[in-house]
């Protein structure tokens, strides 16, 4: 990790088909790159101490706040801001690159439940 | 920043076009989500405290170290370790999103230069 070598997101996105399960593809300093592949729905959670960064590389993201909805399409990003409850929709397969800190749970501060994924490095 | 909206990369890389001045779009936690056009050569510099993530989301990006270079295509990201020398190099224009820590200059540790630029907020 943080070696200096070339990752293709592609190449590691062909490796793996399940949805809402996270893999760690890089470090910066304590921050993790992942990619996830979404599909349906997700539950709602907050992360009290870490903003979370989506970048969409296929398909639409929809986030879901609970006063909005923010669509998110291929090229562009959304922060979710730390404390705010969240809950990723997508209608059909969308892939995403995610930034957040270390150790940051994908269902959040609560305790884990059947969605809860530590994720497996690529 | 880090306020949930939606931002496209394109609509921000559409919004300058010199190269070598990094604009900050957003952050997360405290790191710095910037876009930056590249073209031509940069100079030596390292960070000593700060991991670097170059994303390439156009052309194509040489990195190179001391020992060797890389070529980074679109879709393809690389992270620089930190404390390690390195320059970004591209023949034609290049459009990266950059990952580091905020205030992390973008000539490296040394005194400023005339390559120095504090990111614009876009």
């Amino acid at each position: 990790m943080a070696d200096g070598v070339r990752i293709s997101l592609a190449d590691k996105l062909a490796m793996f088909s399940d949805h809402w399960a996270p893999r760690l593809i890089e470090t910066v300093d304590d921050y993790e790159i992942k990619l996830v592949k979404l599909q349906g729905d997700f539950v709602w959670h907050s992360h009290a101490q870490a903003d979370e960064l989506f970048l969409v590389l296929t398909g639409r993201l929809r986030m879901d706040f609970r006063d909005r909805q923010v669509d998110v399409g291929a090229g562009e990003i959304i922060v979710v801001p730390r404390g705010v409850e969240h809950k990723p929709f997508a209608r059909e397969q969308c892939e995403i690159l995610l930034l957040e800190r270390s150790r940051t749970a994908n269902t959040g501060d609560g305790p884990p439940n059947e969605r809860t994924r530590v994720p497996e490095t690529l």
